[in-house]
């Protein structure tokens, strides 16, 4: 970690996350929320009937009160930069579209070496500033109240709406494209990866106290599958940037490979609702924090049964280092009162 | 098994697969594929242009025709019903419209005790008629070759869609539903699985040889979820036919209950292909046949890789038990003859 980091980090009054990715020991376990700048918010709401969804991403001030929201509204313990992970392919040269309620929509999909020949590793600054200047707008908003994660979209999903060219349960024409053109695949991962390096270094510089890389579609191929065309571009990204920021990989559904993960150097792995806390530490070993892994769908519960849940949840967690956390990204269907129940839960929860 | 049961059993020719559910070890592996009588198929889509989805699922010719195909043309070891796991809910009184490429439909979701009182455990041969007529023509016309797979969805699937209305990636109604109202849900579980078993006596009186049961939502749920919300259903079934007929269970996703699962009494559990064979198989134990587990994008392969593909999956399942099978059903897009390749490579590759 650089000095400049670790004076900010100091000056961060909670740093409750920053310490439990170090591996000591909390008073207490740190609580975000995947999307907690979301649609469940009125206020998010209201500057979604305003601004068109880039609108909101790519200026400073709407990302920045964006992301704030849930910081003043939820009471989290960290910030999310309010943003995309396909400002990446964005940035690349891609035309990317974000119907509300459609999902992505990326026109003109790579297929040959000429598509991919097309695309760029960007000059962040100048396709991408925009991202930075938000994050520096928040930090001096937050004023070191909680740390600010900064993130980027895996490789592996990357090239899934990169090559689709829209949302799927399967991304059978992604697995198709890699397994048809393992080459051709091995080098759009690869821009991808070099292109993500430097977008995250920029997070960091610009102020980002924490990164998290989303591999959202991970969990759709098998171990080997994985190990060809995923945890390899994962490995480089955390190699390249863990000694200016902690990392945390959420490779959804990957359990098969949490072992594999916790070897990349992150200091952090997001795990869902669909693997026991027991077993997730038993795979991922005992030196890296865990993050989870609440069912979105149970903060539907009537709040005095969602705080036994929560509580069930914690104790399973024991005394090893845990960030709690959703399983996945909350739902926009959430109450307000029911996401704060979850925070307040975990805020009051007396570790033993 | 009844006499009757094994008397036809000993009528058929190609009994690999009912061998392998027994614990035999077998001179092949049989081979099937989830929804082999499906898109892929030219000889489908001509039916499907011809006749609404619910006129094929209901006219006994059609279904038996369609049932066939894959038998004739890819040369499969077992054929199994076409049909929808949605036939029960609408056969307990609801409306199910299956809108091609749209999917499911339940204009009338279950949300009130009300709704639950309109549900009527069917008269299996008045509302499901058609179904154990289909069964009948298709034994008529498989005249032995191979045996027929009946099967059901499991009552944790069918609450999903009885109670979300329609496809869902997170069925939060559906869960939300039980989390708030677990009384009402387990007793739609109940009249469900009381149907559910009706309804799977009726086929295999009418000479379904061995019954697959469908939990594809199984895998969303947390391990304790499961084991509220499925598992118990699950165990009933298998507990009232399983002397009528092997039962095979697949519950999509669920890996952490594979063991309970082993312990039902069915004869085989299906696994996709995000678990590796050898952790399936330690999960299961050794007493039960194993199905699964190709990733059905990999049938988009070359040909030639896909054979190897496929031969280094059937080298991992060993000498024990196992049916060759997609982790999931065949896609629309892959090619006639990759999936006969896939089902020709099991075939000729010789076991250990």
């Amino acid at each position: 970690m650089t000095t400049s980091t670790l004076n900010m980090a100091t000056s961060i009054k909670n740093d409750l996350i920053l310490r439990t990715l170090k591996g000591a020991s909390t008073e207490r376990f740190p609580v975000w929320m995947m999307r907690q700048a979301g649609r469940y918010l009125p206020q998010y709401i209201a500057l979604r009937n305003k601004y068109s969804f880039f609108e909101r991403v790519q200026t400073p001030e709407l990302a920045a009160e964006i992301t704030l929201q849930p910081v003043d509204i939820i009471g989290v313990d960290a910030a999310i930069l309010f943003s995309d992970i396909l400002v990446i392919p964005q940035a690349m040269g891609m035309e990317v579209q974000l119907v509300e309620k459609l999902g992505p929509l990326l026109p003109d999909p790579i297929k040959t070496t000429n598509d991919l020949d097309r695309l760029q590793v960007p000059d962040i600054e100048e396709k991408l500033g925009y991202v930075t200047s938000a994050i520096k707008l928040i930090k001096q908003e937050l004023n070191g109240r909680v740390p600010l994660i900064g993130f980027a979209g895996a490789p592996w999903t990357l090239l899934c709406y990169m090559v689709q060219g829209k949302g799927s349960k399967t991304f059978d024409e992604a697995k198709a494209f890699c397994y048809q053109h393992p080459q051709l695949a091995a080098q759009l991962l690869q821009k991808i990866t070099d292109s993500t390096i430097l977008y995250l270094k920029a997070q960091i510089k610009a102020g980002a106290d924490l990164i998290q890389v989303f591999d959202s579609w991970g969990g759709l191929l098998s171990k080997t599958d994985f190990e060809t065309w995923s945890l390899p571009y994962l490995s480089q990204i955390t190699a390249a940037i863990q000694q200016e920021a902690p990392v945390i990989l959420f490779a959804k559904g990957a359990w098969q490979s949490l072992p594999d993960m916790a070897n990349t150097g992150a200091r952090g792995l997001g795990i869902d609702w669909c693997i026991e806390p027991e077993t997730a530490r038993k795979l991922a070993g005992k030196d890296i924090a865990l993050q989870g892994n609440f069912d979105p769908s149970k903060l539907l519960l009537p709040i005095p049964e969602l705080k036994k849940e929560v509580e069930r949840m914690l104790t399973r967690f024991g005394t090893d280092c845990w960030i709690a956390n959703l399983g996945h990204g909350i739902l926009p269907n959430i109450p307000v009162d029911h996401a704060r129940a979850f925070v307040e839960t975990v805020k009051n929860f007396e570790r033993k």
